[in-house]
């Protein structure tokens, strides 16, 4: 991680733990460079990279300003993978349904991008907010990327040990979003009545290196699940 | 609008009408910066944002390359609002159903953050993409913000207006996304069934200098419209 990004995380852990309100001006990047004894071109990168991120925003001539947060209860779109680790609010649990490594099919090969016989670690889950069920899960990794995985791991947090245990450079992701109705069996996993609506997430996960790794079907629960999107720009 | 700002929109709008492909490396810092005639500074400044806005990822050491565009068809959440504008790909058309200046409901006066006195532009339109319903839009604009609008803008693009004949310096949005199952009025709207689901959007736009002034309810139709959401860090 680079210096900026580092003081990016601290004033956003500093807001975000102290609970800043709205509309809070922040101190001047001079005071912030020296509170961070960094350069106040680092501050002023960090600051820039939080604005894009929607945390702060920015009035020429007069300041820096703090955004509104999430309300209590919406999942924030802007850190929307790692669950277990952005939704601090919240208490995330997983039950694993199915574990296995799998050949994929000619659905699955294009959602990965993969050959036919790459192996694919395949895990399907049930998981939880608070005590509400949150979404079901079908998740899809590669083998060659991430060689060790276990049930054990997917009923904790899968994101936690890829960072931490197989320290991958997480990169960014791509998210198709539609409304389905839901088919028999997966209205019975979400405790719902079939043909019941259900927000699809149809997500792929890169490394910071650009390779794709991840291929997940989320399918929320829709009555207990609400998301929250901040943009930095509007055009 | 900023030097970098500028030189990101060209980088953009260049990688966007060559339809430039996924994993397309882009030109140095120094030849960028000897193409657009600026310093590398200016040239970092503009990648970095537009890492952050999900069109290019960087991979260190090795150079800058193009991201995924949003498939055929996917309205894209990072450039959600001014819908005419940003959806390119796509002939958006408006029928305004009702155009009224009134006084806001309490509901209404915490959604636009104002006082039961202030005058707000009330309208009501359906939107089309192509020649389908895109989505029931209920849209509400503070008077002291925008003193003039009429049905006849709000049949075209009201973001055009805003922008190009008020010269306001439009800001950032919060917008808050669940699943509602449609009321009969609304249902009939959008020529679905009673207690069709539907995609909500409760959007609030702020000017640059931070005031809040419009709040707006989209009701998406969840046959016609599908989303597409990059984000540029997984964690």
């Amino acid at each position: 991680m680079l210096k900026y990004e580092q003081i990016a995380n601290e004033i956003e852990n500093y807001i975000y733990e102290n609970n800043i309100p709205q509309g809070t001006k922040l101190p001047t990047v001079e005071n912030l460079a020296a509170d961070y004894q960094v350069s106040k071109s680092t501050i002023v990168k960090a600051l820039e990279s939080l604005v894009l991120k929607g945390l702060v925003y920015q009035v020429r001539g007069s300041g820096i300003f703090v955004r509104k947060k999430s309300r209590n209860g919406y999942i924030d779109l802007n850190v929307m993978t790692g669950l277990t680790n952005s939704l601090k609010d919240f208490h995330i649990t997983s039950k694993v349904l199915e574990f296995d490594v799998i050949r994929p099919d000619e659905e699955l090969i294009k959602s990965l991008e993969c050959d036919p016989n790459e192996e694919v670690y395949m895990i399907k889950r049930i998981r939880y907010l608070n005590d509400d069920i949150m979404c079901y899960e079908e998740s899809y990794y590669k083998k060659s990327i991430v060689p060790f995985l276990t049930k054990e791991i997917a009923e904790r947090s899968i994101f936690e040990y890829l960072t931490s245990a197989l320290n991958l450079n997480l990169g960014f992701s791509d998210s198709y979003i539609h409304i389905e109705l839901l088919d028999s069996k997966v209205a019975k996993l979400l405790d719902l009545d079939t043909t019941s609506p259900a927000m699809i997430f149809l997500q792929q996960l890169y490394l910071s290196s650009g390779q794709l790794f991840n291929f997940t079907k989320l399918t929320y629960h829709y009555k207990h699940v609400k998301f929250f999107l901040q943009s930095s720009s509007i055009k």
